[in-house]
């Protein structure tokens, strides 16, 4: 496929002060960036301005476990602003850039999401986009009445369902139904209204939703599952994947893998984009590069980098060991760590790495890939991946908030668009516009057609 | 009382288009303000001008119940925009305003709604404000699962737990938990956050909350039931009480009787503003003030009337009557109406009125009072309504938007300042400081003094 077939997309994750684990500590990130608002609509604006496609939140419904040792010096997965609410502002200081936020399946009624994310489409002027997660922190149970988390297969299941129900309340007014006709005084027309009536396994919602038909029909329906269940619900249902596999040969086997359960499901693989996690630490120089990597990661404190490494383990328990030591023996995990354990422990042994290398390695960027280097460098592994079928765009992770974006924006997109790879200017007003996706038919309107 | 010891409070009720059930068919109104966002940021910032104390949003998670002929004639209470997310969007637009929404606590789990508010209070920087209510609209239940409604008793046993888990969880960090030190690298100190273990009859809620400690403490709180289960909820926990009172005598009634039930709960009567709902048609003359309202009358559609009536009467079936029918004969209603339908069956008695009439005399303000006149007119109601005991000020509700409420700015705002009675620009920063209430301290903090 030739580079101009199709566009790259690029996302941009905000994780509060940003990706790295120290990035609190760079004395130019915003330390209090989790309840910061002027902070969200300065680097809201900012992507919007480097014509990223979307902005994305993360979510979780529960501080992050950890040790107290460990958290206490994390700016991440603790405490801050909720994504819709914090969208919902932000849309109001954007014009064309996508806000995508995740609400989990599992601690959530379909019928407050549905709502939720119809609202944000409304106020955004069809921007919306929904990641669909079935919640990865199992302290979340703890918060909602329940004394386990979900297993993982009765997650899907419900998540399943769940979205279903969604897109079925997203559908209950017809696109026209709302006339509001003075002359007549008809508000809407009463034959295009419909009521869901669901009563399934896990949820009965009789509908109709309260919000109209969303400018985009449906929000995009985003997704990052790894497991085997996770990859059939995205191939069944997402719009966007987002993945972080440790190399290209994974990325291409995933990026096969997953386009290839479409067509069970009906689907054509340009109706899904498939974003790998993309860190990546620039400079005019590699030396540059260099010295703002280094300057990040001489700030990991030791008990957080094991703690790190010890959670892209799979949960693993270092604290007996010193940083100096190398990696213990470990058994093979589950399908969980999505092959991120193995790859972890071989490499450590093939480099005769100790905890403290490896941590060194990995918890910058929380196990996920960084690109380091120049522009040239940077642009050349993302066009090599884009064009070898190892994704359709990335998911940007700024090591730190701004000046990793700023970096990105003044670095790397011009030479991407110089390399006709990205957009010079959004396309569409809405985000399904800007991905070239089509606004789907009302599920009641295919009926009748 | 003199005039000057305390400021009326003001807020204003945002109904999508008005109050008034013909408001859509207003030329000046916004038709499709329930989806018009452009709309909301326009009235938010015209009643920020206006200096009202607050912004107030109802919530519905359930199209309104009324017959089809009725409903697809009405703008209200089908679809429209979710509070919370315009809510953060008007935050990011708007910079003194109090930020008001409602959330029952019988379809949500309390770790959502303690999050959503707490962020909007950071978002605004301290101006949010929680309407609880218990649902008003049964068919709610069939959104969430459930057959039937809960009833009266089991909503307010369930609320009044809510309420206080979510107060917990807005305590989880202390005030100073997050020292985000890049000295030491301690982002927050792990003494200073709190695990809630709630462990009730409706919620098991572990915390703690992943939103720091909001600008407010708590935002404020605000409730409008009306039976004495809600009178009682409202003595023990609200900040604002909503009333929707017959005529002066019954608001002294409830005033003197809510704020009574205060001491048992260790508050004092300060500690509560109790807001009557007020619509207002006001013009430079009586006349013009007329010709207002005859015009919204006269767009009320006979069916949308009847159906208004019966629902002011608790559920009346008027469907086999004619409009110049007199009102037939009733059976006494429960507590629900609040009194309402007694107070309505006496009146139409007393005057003689038909059906019409009824409704006409109703129906606009869906059963609430109307004050009508010149400015003289309303300033003067208001003024005795507040220096006699009736209330602490009003929630406005605009006939048609944006026009009744700019009438109210332009008009009435003036006359009540020039008097002494309402507040000429803002006097704190949160909507706490604009009430006159404290912050309220932590739970901990008051165990370790
Ligand atoms: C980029 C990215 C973002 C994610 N965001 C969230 C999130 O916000 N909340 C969450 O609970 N899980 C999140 N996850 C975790 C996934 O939803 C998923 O649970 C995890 O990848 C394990 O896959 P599985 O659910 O198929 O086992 C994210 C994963 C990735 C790769
Ligand atoms: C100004 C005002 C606003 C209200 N807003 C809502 C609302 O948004 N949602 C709701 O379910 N009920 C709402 N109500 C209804 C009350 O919460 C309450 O259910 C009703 O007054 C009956 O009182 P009770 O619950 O004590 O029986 C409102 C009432 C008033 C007076």
């Amino acid at each position: 496929m030739s580079r101009t077939d199709r566009d790259m997309v690029l996302g941009v994750f905000f994780n509060y002060t940003g990706h790295h684990v120290a990035s609190w500590l760079h004395p130019e990130a915003c330390a209090d960036a989790g309840v910061n608002w002027a902070h969200f609509k300065e680097i809201s604006q900012a992507a919007e301005r480097g014509k990223f496609h979307f902005i994305f939140f993360a979510d979780w419904l529960a501080v992050r476990l950890a040790s107290e040792a460990a958290l206490s010096r994390s700016s991440q997965y603790t405490a801050h602003f909720e994504p819709l609410t914090l969208l919902g502002a932000i849309a109001a200081v954007t014009e064309r850039i996508g806000l995508i936020c995740t609400a989990t399946t599992s601690y959530n009624e379909p019928y407050h999401v549905a709502r939720k994310f119809a609202s944000l489409d409304f106020i955004s002027g069809g921007r919306a986009g929904w990641n669909v997660v079935t919640s990865a922190n199992p302290a979340e149970a703890w918060n909602f009445g329940k004394e386990k988390h979900y297993v993982r297969e009765d997650r899907y299941d419900r998540a399943r369902e769940f979205v279903e129900v969604v897109k079925g309340l997203w559908d209950s007014w017809d696109d026209d139904a709302f006339v509001r006709d003075r002359e007549s005084g008809i508000y809407f027309d009463p034959g295009k209204v419909h009521t869901l009536d669901h009563k399934g396994k896990h949820f009965s919602v009789r509908g109709p939703l309260n919000v109209p038909r969303a400018p985009q029909g449906h929000p995009v329906i985003v997704q990052a599952g790894a497991s085997e269940f996770g990859k059939d619900f995205a191939a069944q249902t997402a719009e966007i994947v987002f993945v972080a596999p440790p190399d290209m040969k994974a990325a291409q086997g995933f990026y096969a893998d997953l386009k290839g359960r479409m067509a069970q499901y009906g689907r054509s693989p340009d109706e899904l984009k498939i974003l790998p996690g993309l860190n990546v630490i620039v400079g005019e120089t590699e030396a540059e590069a260099d010295a703002k990597y280094d300057f990040l990661q001489s700030r990991i404190h030791p008990q957080v980098g094991k703690e790190i490494l010890s959670t892209i383990l799979g949960g693993v328990d270092l604290s007996s060991y010193d940083i100096d030591d190398p990696l213990p023996e470990l058994p093979d995990s589950d399908e969980a760590q999505g092959g991120t354990r193995k790859f972890v422990v071989e490499m450590a042994k093939r480099e005769n790495l100790t905890i403290k290398d490896l941590y060194l390695r990995l918890a910058g960027a929380r196990g996920k890939r960084t690109i380091k280097g120049s522009v040239k460098r940077v642009a050349d592994e993302m066009e090599e991946w884009f064009v070898e079928g190892a994704c359709d765009g990335f998911i940007t992770q700024p090591a730190y908030l701004p000046g990793s974006m700023d970096d990105f924006i003044d670095l790397v997109i011009p030479e991407l668009q110089r390399r006709g790879l990205f957009q010079r200017d959004y396309r569409g007003a809405t985000l399904r516009d800007n991905l070239g996706f089509k606004r789907p038919k009302s599920r009641w309107q295919e009926k009748t057609t």
